[in-house]
């Protein structure tokens, strides 16, 4: 791949503390097979192989996008149009897209796989996790986990996403924690639990995140979404990675998030589901508190069928700004080196190079806008910005 | 122009009371020169000159955009930024604007305006309105009319914006509804004014809505933006077309809106603008109150450099209903037909025909979505869904 720089950028947001704000002005990078080579001034750029000029536009590292759910059958906006004229919840849910899922073929499954990641890419988004969920059974999970790894950059088992119909709680656990668990392995590398009222209570948190820790895993729990509950108190002492949706969320908790990285302790990151939020007329998570109060905060899609049928990390964006009171900064810092360290991937590893900032020897995914700053995306909230997308080096849009 | 038939639709949004729901599924559309000319069930379509098949997605008429200020020059970026930060809106608003719009010449204002009305075509706006108010010279609004007519279907003068910077409001009313209104007259059909504290009094409005009428112009308020006052109450004594924001409106006011149009009366519209509502963290109008009161509504979405910079009436529809609590029917007609209401172009008139609707004879305003059902305009908040777009007849996208 050659070398190409990338030129007449007005504003670039590089998440690197190097840069005042994690900001540059009039600047150019360079992206050199699958990372940056090079960030400076527009007038400092060094010669490449290809030149893109993009004409004082603004840029960005690419979306990382922490949390989805992918890899699922059927349609679920009925269901959805129903909630929001006011009617009572009466269809399945998630065993909905559960019995749709099972159902499907492989190919039917990755296709609309890809589709949603091709769209994810229209939108700027170069990196996001996803997961299992819908199958629950050891093959359909390990089939999940399997086509979930061929394009994500991070894939996590979510057996205990809830208790299938028609199995005793703790049994199904015992095949979670076992052969489920086993089965996925090669292809995953974090482990979940919905640790909420009705699907998975405390002690049975505990014991899928202990399972997954034992196993090698990275934690991460979906908590505090539906109602006050023990999902972020967990999280935290057992060092997960993340703590997704924290809704409801307590002053003591939110110290407890910003506590974990103190110390220079990788903690647990808040990682906030604003379209979620929304899309289910529950509250808009704290994410003004927990900032102020030193959280580390992520700011992702949750796209799934079911209660965020979104991949539009702009619109999660443009709502934290408009609605949750981030500042465009707070907010766009969030959607890219926010879910990088939700999902460990904020530092190089070997054969790995970082996301989440437009620094040399990070990963070339570069975002540029269709406007001249950042604001624009929560100031021009819904127009569709996105001008041009490299990921890992390679022109996507 | 040859008649194109578009076929496939899986959901007709129709708006038109022969059809259960205004919906028809399964549907075809026959577009003839600038009007529709048959609409049916697919397996019933006529031929046509050509054929379109859209496979299964779901269409629409085009947004009528009712809400516009898109004759202006300059960026109020920076100044949105600091609002949402929490900083004191220390900037000119307005006055920055107009002084931007006095400066640029004419070529610029229309390169601005088209290519803002290009990017609405691209989100499925078919029709719009847009207003002066950023000249407030004899010469400047004049030059603004004009420049609005060349793209809008509806032009509407807003002399009474605000009194410019050391001007005497009296004085400067003198001339709104003296030589500035005969010189924008040959331009526009409407007439506004912005009935606000810190604009103009109720006294003050009346007298340039009587001036507006006298010159056999439709009347329009912005009103009850920023706290309650006399803008719906004017608005409806007068007879407006439409009184617009209304997000503080008192019960008794929004019974007079819903009155306005009993015994077959031709009333006001309420135009909720929530782009407008969020961008500057004012609450949103109370659009389910005003639905279940009988009142007539519009979704629209205030583009404009300063308090909504978005053309994106998706974003305003999604918001409707995720957050004001319409339904998506509801919220869809209000974009559409509500808009066409508004405008007083939702009936067919002598060599101009009507918007808003698809059925016979209506304008050829055609938006297809890239999804089975209008219900994922808000089910995929953010994500753009615009397929296809006709234009009275011309495919524009």
């Amino acid at each position: 791949m050659p070398a190409t720089l990338v030129t007449g950028i007005a504003e670039l947001t590089t998440n690197d503390d190097a840069h005042p704000g994690g900001r540059l002005d009039d600047a150019a990078v360079v992206l050199d097979g699958e990372v940056v080579a090079w960030v400076g001034r527009s007038s400092a750029a060094p010669a490449a192989d290809d030149r893109v000029d993009v004409a004082g536009r603004a840029a960005l590292p690419g979306w990382v996008d922490a949390h989805t759910h992918l890899v699922f059958a059927g349609d679920r906006g009925a269901e959805f149009e129903a909630r929001m004229a006011g009617e009572a919840y009466a269809a399945g849910g998630i065993a909905t897209t559960v019995a749709a899922t099972r159902a499907a073929t492989d190919a039917e499954l990755q296709a609309r796989y890809d589709r949603l990641v091709e769209e994810m890419a229209r939108g700027g988004t170069t990196a996001f996790e996803t997961k299992t969920g819908y199958g629950l059974t050891v093959a359909d999970e390990a089939r999940s986990a399997r086509i979930a790894a061929t394009r994500a950059d991070a894939v996590t088992f979510l057996g205990a996403h809830l208790v299938p119909d028609g199995r005793d709680a703790d049994a199904y656990l015992d095949e979670v924690v076992g052969p489920m668990l086993a089965a996925v392995l090669p292809h995953v590398d974090a482990i979940d639990v919905f640790c909420e009222r009705g699907a998975f209570d405390e002690a049975r948190s505990r014991r899928v995140l202990e399972a997954g820790r034992d196993a090698g895993l990275a934690l991460r729990v979906h908590g505090n979404q539906l109602g006050p509950g023990p999902g972020v108190r967990l999280a935290v002492e057992l060092g997960a990675r993340s703590v997704d949706h924290v809704g409801f969320v307590s002053d003591e908790e939110i110290a407890m998030l910003a506590a974990s990285w103190t110390g220079g302790a990788r903690g647990t990151v808040a990682t906030l589901l604003p379209a979620c939020d929304l899309s289910t007329r529950m509250p808009l998570a704290p994410a003004r508190a927990l900032v102020d109060a030193g959280a580390t905060i992520a700011i992702a899609t949750n796209a799934n069928p079911g209660t965020s049928y979104t991949t539009s990390m702009a619109f999660c964006v443009a709502t934290a700004v408009l609605q949750q009171r981030l500042t465009v900064t707070e907010a766009v810092r969030a959607a890219t080196l926010g879910g990088a360290i939700a999902l460990g991937r904020d530092e190089p590893a070997p054969e790995r190079p970082d996301l989440g900032r437009i620094r040399v020897g990070a990963r070339a995914d570069l975002h540029v806008l269709d406007a001249p700053s950042v604001a624009h995306l929560a100031y021009r909230a819904g127009v569709p910005l996105t001008h041009a997308v490299w990921r890992a080096g390679e022109r996507v849009v």
